[in-house]
């Protein structure tokens, strides 16, 4: 039997977007914001309001999450009025949000003992993203279980992939944001090279991006790095979170990863400069500081 | 006047298939290579035979040279019987070799005092590039000596830039080297993480090369590292030597890449195995050899 | 008036030969430890036995602990049966742990609620120098408490340094890491290349250690590393433990240590081979792995 | 039979007061400088003055040089009015340089055919221990040469080692580079540590220096670097040059060393800002670069 009744909890930056996908797309909706102002625009577009986790699980076949990090996801998932508590057996939780592998594992062993199930679906995109219903989205859980969540999730993705059991979407979030890390670096050091050797980055890229050594970083993020325009895309704050998250699970599994561990030291550089809240291309300046006399 | 009489020196892996392309433009060629034998396909297509770099330049408006490393540059272009002999005041020559910049500036210099311009014209691509004719060209030098030679390069090139005074060819291609190594270790290290966590490289894959992380190594070489196809595609010897000519440049103009110096010392983990004629996705197996009990 | 009465939680490899040297001083000694066995030695040697953390204080004017790591220190200070629920006010808690400077501080607050004055004492040296009674001891807290802690904490260790505010000995504990950890790779990458390079490594260090790249590292440990002797001193997963407390505590403070970060990616290697019990000296092994074609 | 009659090209800042050394120790000297100024201290201690290397050659037992780079050792010993063309079958020459251990082997291959035998046996102390006496000296070569030279390398030095075939005395002052680096980083991210976590420098040093993670580097330098006295010692430059000789050297062998390749790129951080003449102890300034928000 398809789903119908959805809901979502915690309408971000990200989550909102996607919740308006999921009205778009003609599930009847139930939301939850800590901040209630930010559930108003989605109100006016057809959701229901609920003045908990819990009451939104009440109303729903599929309750989703989208929060900032793997405490928040215990909170909202176990906590007091949290999702347990108002779930009935047989429905199905997704967590959106990006936290370690470990985390949605044991918030989906307790769910499992209540008779939800969980699917840990975190996304890539950005809010641009998020608008278009374009987000790359990974899923880890029971096949079953993300066959029937399927529409639900096409309705917020373009590619939706189930990537294993449970934890595995993290896991695989998790390898996005190495790969997209070092990504980020290739473009800082390949711009830095150009200046440092007289060459005009912009006619680099012109060429680099086309090739081999192309990526979507460099495509997206290095013109705007070159324009001197740090306005975010995704946070370097945020960045560091996952990094954290990488090298937490690595150190875990112990599987060294010498490079992304370069790279969070780099996004350091900008914290400490009191740049968490530009956009990662701004790691162009951290290296870019390490050949200049000058500070930006 | 547009340019018909064309030469090449240096017929391998990538300088045969781009003279080959350069015949099936149309234009006059006339070739030498150090191995004699290697001239026979091209003889075979029309090309004419010369028995020295000097006489090739003799018989050209523009010479081209495809070969090694920077001796070679300067031995095929100053050396005895070398271009620089045998070219005519007013003809061009173009190298696309891989070298270091200031070899590229230096030759260029020499060649002036005699008349003979030049274009430092590096290629990325590899050999299907070169087959395809669809080769990304990054030119440096003079405009207008560019700008008469645009017909000889968009005969092997697809993306073909003038990307500023001579040397900045090579600069850009060192930039190019430098993208690509880090893009190349963003690819081990997510797979490395993945196959750590215990989650399947290839799902990993179909989600990341899909969105923001997404990169031409991603989507062209991760599917052969995961089934352990080392074919080179572009030889971890190569790479290395190229690397070093980043480093050296880097190091003259005091540009700090700590990535780039972490690709190469990982590069060596595999020269060190004896693996210098894999393809350089092999770096998967370097990231792999500091996680795993035992060897491939 | 002079401290008479001390006690000690945690008789581990550490703090039973430093449980000891009290006893030695003269000091009247109580004692607990998780497994009581333990105790036997001590008790042997004059102390007295306690049934608790809380009771040990309840007998003591200053009580120590050594045990491993941020949450032990919660739990014997302010668990159930904690210290903070025996000790007198006016009475003096050292933890000579290694844990989080942040943990340090807010136990300290606890117990300042409480009447109770708090140092956080780290201790370098070893079970070597823990036997000997020649441990480094970094203090931090008030200067009239450490002044009057003075000859306990003489009677364990011979450099006593009052580094700071509560907090700061574990800080400086962490830089002891911190300079410890890179001076362990100094001495892998001297023994690798003199390895590669065909040279005897002892007589490397016949030279190399006597001058300005000499170290106690060097002096003391790369003769057992050369000579495949991996016995503890200080265990691979120990370091693991404070290098990740390093890294914490450098993100809080947005310092960025690339080196650092690198050495605990090569340890990580070390325990990826199921080699966390081994001495810290074998990170030439980790550093070898990257050379060799062949593992140990 | 005693050697009595030595000589010495290159009267630098290490090289004159180790001539001077050997005046002290009574032998008699024949020196070369290309500026010959830096001849007149000399002169006036007692040595004779030639007017070429090949003059000094010609008139000593023992021509020992210290050079900066390996093209001058080859210009000294195999160029025009080279030690080569004036140095007797049976004689000796030293090489104090650091430079690259091929070069060194090079050199002695050319002079082994005219009958001369050759020790490379750079030197560590810096001109302090230069004009102490108290260098450390590796020296290569053959044992018999070695012994037979073994009064004249005492009158310079403290530690004289013979630590292998020639070439080795390179390798294992590569390997000193190596350490000697990687203990500056050491010192230089404990340091940061302890700024970034608000800790007295000085006090972090006052422990850590006397325990297992003390060097010589932290014992000498860091205080100077803390009170940001950057007075050389071993200038930024010609550690440098010293650590891109090492990572050729490894290249060739295939000895990946991560570290070292990190430390460079710091140096290179100095370098950029004009800085090469500091002394190394300002690798805490690249490192403080990185946290800091603002420059010095």
């Amino acid at each position: 039997m398809a789903v119908n009744r959805v809901g979502f909890v915690g309408l971000g930056i990200m989550g909102a977007p996607m919740a308006a996908n999921l009205l778009k797309a003609g599930f009847a909706l139930t939301v939850w914001n800590r901040t209630p102002a930010r559930m108003e625009p989605l109100l006016a577009l057809g959701a229901s309001a609920a003045d908990s986790p819990a009451a939104v699980a009440a109303a729903s076949e599929v309750t989703l999450s989208c929060v900032t990090n793997s405490p928040d996801v215990e909170a909202v998932a176990l906590g007091p009025n949290g999702i347990a508590g108002g779930a009935a057996p047989g429905s199905v939780y997704i967590d959106c949000s990006t936290i370690s592998p470990e985390t949605a594992r044991r918030v989906a062993h307790e769910l499992s003992g209540r008779g939800i199930a969980m699917l840990d679906a975190p996304v890539s995109g950005g809010d641009i993203g998020a608008k278009a219903g374009t987000l790359a989205i990974m899923a880890g859980g029971q096949a079953e279980v993300f066959d029937r969540c399927l529409p639900v999730l096409e309705a917020m993705g373009k590619t939706v992939v189930h990537v294993g059991p449970i934890g595995s979407g993290q896991v695989v979030k998790l390898c996005n944001q190495v790969a997209g890390g070092l990504n980020l670096l290739a473009m800082a050091e390949a711009i830095s090279l150009a200046r440092g050797a007289g060459v005009d980055p912009a006619k680099m890229l012109e060429v680099v991006g086309a090739g081999a050594a192309g990526s979507w970083m460099l495509s997206n993020l290095a013109p705007r790095a070159i324009r001197g325009d740090y306005a975010p895309g995704f946070m370097v704050d945020l960045m560091q979170k996952d990094l954290h998250l990488v090298l937490e699970e690595a150190a875990r599994k112990h599987t060294p990863l010498p490079g992304t561990a370069l790279v969070s030291q780099l996004f350091q550089v900008l914290q400490a400069q009191g740049r968490g809240s530009d956009g990662t291309q701004a790691i162009v300046d951290a290296v870019a500081r390490l050949a200049a006399g000058q500070d930006r």
